[in-house]
């Protein structure tokens, strides 16, 4: 088998009490894990446990920073500076690898959450910012955004630091004619066809293009396939999603 | 100069606006700073600005976690679990030591917040917790709490684990008889004359043993003077205990 | 019919994406909700929305203030002072009454969440602080707890007050000897069996008595019913408690 | 006397041990104080002090709701959604009116702070869901804005419910040229030269117009003059405000 591919999920997304997701159930299908760090979703109970589970199904564990603001889960626009964006950058990733140490862990990548990537795609300043702030961690870490938007501020900003951008494929949520991944504040609207959104991963990676909302064609290249856990559908969806894969000949595993 | 003695103080312990300490006048008297991980007080920005304010003045950073009770400053008691309280150190303690990396700068060691400084001298379970937190981060690092508590339930978690306790002697807050430090909401009660409490700690070094408000006396060993920030007689306190000390022969700097 | 009973239950205890609860399902069988004022659970959208729904469904809505610790859910032990749990209790429970009004609702009742209650059926200082600003808001409003308890400290300090004292019956959770209820952190253990709960309640009412897991028995009087909704058997469990409670000849309405 | 003016003031802006403002100094000059609300500054026991420092100084009490986000002292822009802003203005707002009962003081008046004051000048939804929540408490309650933005976003809204837009002339901050207060993160720029601030204000009220910093000159008309606590100058820029006004034959007392 010649071909492979990553899959990440965010994870570690439950606070206190407050449970989102099913990452027991999710974790063994998911070879990439964008663990929240605190700021937006997560805490260090969580997180400890989080990167636990995730040793223990060797998945690789990145950073999942956003902003800091747990009652809009990280999806709403703050208008912070570059310097405290860089600060919690260091803040929320800092922590996230200490837990990783633990474990034996190497931290596998970074990856903003949110409206912090939907930021990243457009704000130039915010982007160098974050950017930065990976970099001064370890200038070997990959900073995973969207496939679409390799041309867009963080793109710009990783190829301005000689950095690994992982162009991800989303795979339950739709984009604009530009590129733009749409958040929606929940993902289970289109999310219920498991088979439909595997047809469609699947065909994307086969012919580098998949049709918008719109109606229109994107076309571009991805290193991993970006899924949701935090809905009903997500256990089935990812669990068709991997046999699909497999079945067009691809190895799931990190990159 | 063959004596020397080691100066600590809390820093870093501003958030956003609000302003604790005068970090700028005290950092260059103070060998090694406690700086605070944005718990009880402090923030990244904040976290950023006092670690380059150390690594300018040739200061030693360490970590200075607390409750998560910012309005609390940290010093209400909380009853977490020893699971919470492991996990919300590893989590503040690799915030900052990645703060510290961006220096080049070693964590030089860790030492418990206010109220949860307090809780380590008698709750077993949490002290362990708290040390297995810091041991599994680096088994090497420093933990700092009170000359007077060396058997408290902190000192038999250091001792289990073979690392080092540095003994604490507080410049300027009192004792009770078994040797609890007696933490006050503000520091500014005696702490207006300076050349008492300079007098006060050499005497202490001296002779090994100081005179309570009970007018009891207690006798143990230090190997760090705690000085506090928060208040407008601090800069001028730790000018003149620096005099003092220098005085009586001893050489300042890090352990 | 002329014997009633009120089933009360938390409500509004979801917080910004994050999900406790059934509260559309649980609110037609709920008479009295206590609805979370933003400090243990809660957030002002989840506020209005849960007494909006009270609203549509004629549930009377009490305030249910706890400490301010998210992560802890209002169930770990905070050391506050008495003005500061005052404060609290005025902040909580203002902002709760205004959402209130803007439905033309009364606040019908105050009961303290989590570790909060617990403390109040032990700690004189915090239960005269609680019910002082209780009293001060409104010397009419009802302040609930354990009918297991009514000579606590919050029972002397509401008679004190003159102020009404609504002796509450847990449908779903264990009490100790001395009466204490026994918080679990979830309350889904015994929670499955919908008949033996409704059972229990049933015949509490009619015994006076209910026998503990220790095998003891305690005999009590109780105005309300407390259930809880954040369990997977909460909506069968009420509806099965309702069932059964009409059977046995009670009308079931707010106090 | 035959003119009169307001002069108001944010106060209770301080958090835990955390200090801004000195509001013990400046409440014997200020008719009207905005109280901060707990979200952007200020705790609940602050708010209470400041309400019962304002009652003994006769002083008016307006609430000061602002972002939730204390880390930025509610000067970031958060994009919140209408109903987000709706209901946090009735939490805040609520909160602070029930402290203020506490004194059997009625709520005098509704400013919005920091970014929220900004946006308010021109984005049409948050205007109306900002006013329209307050009205929903008190439609007679007068709102706080700018005297040279009337026509602006929250003026229409204020406009389209028929309630009362108080003009603020901003004493020690400047303007743009479309008449949109610049926010500086301290206000201490120009703000040490009381006699040149007093003057300007007199000089404003006489003539209704102000020269910008641009050179520009703006024409508008005021109700209440707005100062700040937050910087050393503040009580003597207040005292000599009030002096000079006093003898441009003002009386200076709440609307």
């Amino acid at each position: 088998m010649s071909k492979y591919i990553e899959i990440n999920c965010d994870m570690g997304e439950s606070f206190g009490l407050y449970k989102i997701g099913n990452d027991e159930a999710m974790m063994p299908y998911i070879p990439a894990a964008n663990v929240a760090c605190g700021f937006h979703a997560g805490d260090p109970l969580v997180m400890k446990k989080t990167v636990e589970l995730a040793k223990k199904n060797g998945t690789a564990v990145g950073a999942h920073p956003g902003f800091r603001d747990l009652v809009g889960y990280g999806r709403r626009e703050i208008k912070v500076t570059a310097e405290e964006l860089y600060t919690d950058t260091i803040y929320q990733v800092g922590a996230l690898k200490q837990m990783c140490e633990l474990y034996d862990l190497p931290l596998h990548h970074v990856k903003p959450h949110g409206k912090l990537y939907v930021m990243m795609g457009q704000d130039e300043m915010m982007a160098k910012a974050f950017v930065d702030a990976v970099y001064d961690i370890d200038p070997k870490l990959p900073i995973y955004h969207s496939g679409s938007l390799v041309n867009s501020a963080i793109g710009n900003a990783v190829r301005a630091k000689n950095m690994t951008y992982v162009r991800e494929f989303n795979s339950d949520t739709d984009y604009d004619a530009e590129g733009n991944v749409i958040t929606p504040k929940y993902h289970n609207g289109a999310a219920a066809d498991a088979n439909a959104l595997a047809g469609r991963v699947v065909s994307f990676l086969e012919t580098g293009s998949v049709v918008i909302g719109s109606g229109e064609t994107l076309t571009f290249g991805a290193d991993s396939i970006c899924v949701h856990g935090d809905n009903p559908f997500s256990e089935n969806n990812v669990k068709v999603l991997t046999e699909k894969l497999r079945e067009a000949g691809y190895e799931i595993k990190a990159i």
